[in-house]
């Protein structure tokens, strides 16, 4: 059966091209960069030449702004503990509610160690109202980390402008954004718009780079300690060998996704909004989480009511459709995830969220095949559902749909 | 020109078959391990899989005994800062002068931070005299920190032993050791003879795996914390999504270790022991560090009185060979390492330490080649020193020999 893979929120197919460029790492230039020897230097220019790439792309920021590190979740642990073990005078931070785990655990980690964390609230679209955000800052405030797009939703937050008015209200605040969904889909000129964000994390695997890399940029100047002790690597910064082959194809990925932003972007776009126009014309009773908010325009997260995520993306991957539920990084538990909680997502659609993300690689036909299928999928689910049924005012077995009094 | 790889410790080429068993999770498999689709099962069998096959080469193990980390580094600080966090009682580590700082460097940061450290001295073999080791053990020691092999000079510490007489003095101390340089080199039976070592730290790049994948064993009941937080990835032990080709690759290393490992061993120890012996035979003042300890059967590390060790390895390197001078962790500095400094190297030979280390790739013809040009480098390199005139009581410019009062 053809696989129709809409889950590049979780993760991407490596670009051939990134692969291609990967190879010589992986076969005669293996050697160690720190090493003196000649043949090493070719993997230390290597290493050297992607970290300008991704400084360029990043807006022409300095090179030795931007650590390499293992992943996303390595990135977002670096800046938050970083920052909180480099500064002990303040014990203040500012985060939303809708934090990817890597943000969110640390931060509520840190408030078992007695910071006092302000977790801003979205509303239903997924949006945080500026004045919540001017209001949280405080004289004790150490460092905020706001994301720059959700990974459930797509909702974009203007970090930019956070940013600013932190820095206007106390430049001795560090700004930091989880910036992992957005890479490479997302302007991201850290001179630019962007230039009060401190910190900034990124992996290469939802951009077609392999799982297994990120970096971190720093800006000078931000008092941060490091997280891996050891080595002189990374400018003592972040101790272990570097892994030069997925480094290289971090900034190879990188440059692809500079080439023909443009175009892709307008592609995917136009094929997310022909689904999500379908899904409402076909489908009765579903909600687009974070429906009028600013979305990346590779995501389309549709809450489904009275029936459960599990069992439609079950039936979507029976006729090849690989879709998630939400965040790869918190599945298996069976609760709604702490995001679409978040958003007050009505307690009858919250467990049947679903979520497809597009890439590059998603083809017209792909989506053509999932506006034929989901809504069939739906359909019979609804059919098998006792809530559907209740809500149809069909009375079937003994089964009580009791809302609860509060939704999160 | 000839390439003579001769730097092993520092890093491995990528096995031919590494590489082959990695290209599917490049390519068609590279789908989340964490999603619950069909397609990506087959990505977490694959990890599953790595595992087991970790597991077993470690004595039959519990696979869920094994976590997966992006280096030695992270496993080496995830182990010691892991069991800190998750045992504030105690505040008292044991350790070696001559560890990786990948683990030396962690406890001078503890040190920093109130915690006691005593860092147990090596005579000038690099063996630590196990009546120290006995009385380092305090009713306040958290964790045992020892290195299985010391990747400068190959001296292999008897952990197996320490761990015994740790537990039987206070089972409640912890014993890690660094198992990086002797990782798919010499036997870690964790079920027989290493049973009472409850930490273990290990990468793939040492054993013909790319650099970025390393791997953590905690044995069932060990006190320790998550390092790096965020989604439920590893049972919640290690954020970030999995690597999945270098894991498996990872699984692939140990698999070719394991299965002609006595073979490989015997012709390397060989070529190792030749090289030695040429060496003794053809080049004046010289040491073999680590000389009368038990070593790594692929590892030589002469000290070469009178001459730099930076010199050797650029005259080396004009040959087409490629040693080191220590760690690769460390190079760039011009001190002498931390190692030669606590085995007490003499003062005239600190400097002019070489290393040269074999793998399952190097030819006799490799080592025809350092037997042949290494002494030619040394006669060379002395004639242009003034610390060897002087030594040889010919009068040169100015320059004079002072031996400092300490050598540490």
């Amino acid at each position: 059966m053809r696989t129709v893979y809409a889950d590049n929120n979780a993760t991407t197919a490596i670009a051939p091209e990134v692969l291609q460029a990967m190879m010589p790492y992986f076969t005669t230039t293996y050697y160690n960069p720190s090493s003196m020897y000649e043949q090493a230097r070719e993997a230390a220019k290597a290493l050297e030449s992607a970290r300008q790439t991704i400084a360029d792309f990043l807006g022409g920021v300095q090179p030795d702004e931007v650590l390499f590190t293992s992943c996303a979740t390595e990135s977002n642990n670096n800046a938050i503990y970083g920052v909180t073990r480099a500064n002990p005078e303040r014990k203040h931070i500012v985060t939303s509610g809708v934090e990817h785990p890597a943000v969110f655990e640390v931060c509520k980690d840190l408030q078992r160690q007695g910071f006092e964390i302000t977790f801003l609230p979205v509303d239903s679209s997924g949006q945080i109202d500026i004045k919540d955000f001017v209001g949280a800052l405080r004289s004790d405030t150490l460092i905020v980390s706001i994301m720059h797009a959700n990974n459930e939703t797509g909702v974009i937050f203007p970090v930019q402008e956070y940013a600013r008015i932190t820095k206007e209200t106390d430049s001795d605040i560090i700004f930091h954004t989880d910036a992992t969904q957005s890479i490479g889909k997302l302007e991201l000129n850290l001179t630019k718009e962007f230039q009060h964000v401190d910190l900034l994390s990124f992996s290469g695997h939802k951009i077609h780079a392999p799982k297994g890399i990120g970096a971190l940029y720093i800006r000078r100047g931000t008092r941060i300690k490091p997280f891996l002790i050891g080595g002189h690597q990374e400018k003592g910064r972040r101790a272990g060998t570097e892994n030069v082959p997925y480094i290289v194809g971090l900034a190879r990925a990188i440059e692809l996704a500079r080439q023909d932003h443009d175009r892709v972007e307008s592609r995917i776009r136009k094929m997310r909004d022909r689904m999500e126009q379908a899904f409402k014309e076909r489908i009765s009773h579903i909600d687009i989480n974070g429906e009028g908010a600013p979305r990346l325009p590779n995501t389309l997260s549709v809450a489904v009511h009275y029936i459960e995520g599990e069992g439609i993306l079950f039936q979507l991957n029976q006729y090849g459709i690989c879709a998630s539920s939400g965040s790869a990084c918190t599945s298996g538990s069976l609760e709604p995830s702490h995001v679409l909680k978040a958003m007050h997502v009505r307690f009858t659609a919250a467990h049947g969220s679903v979520r497809f993300s597009l890439s590059r690689y998603t083809t017209e036909e792909d989506i053509d095949q999932i506006i034929d299928v989901f809504p069939q999928v739906v359909t019979k689910l609804r059919q098998l559902s006792p809530y559907w049924d209740q809500k149809e005012n069909r009375p079937r077995d003994n089964i009580t749909l009791i809302e609860p009094s509060t939704q999160d």
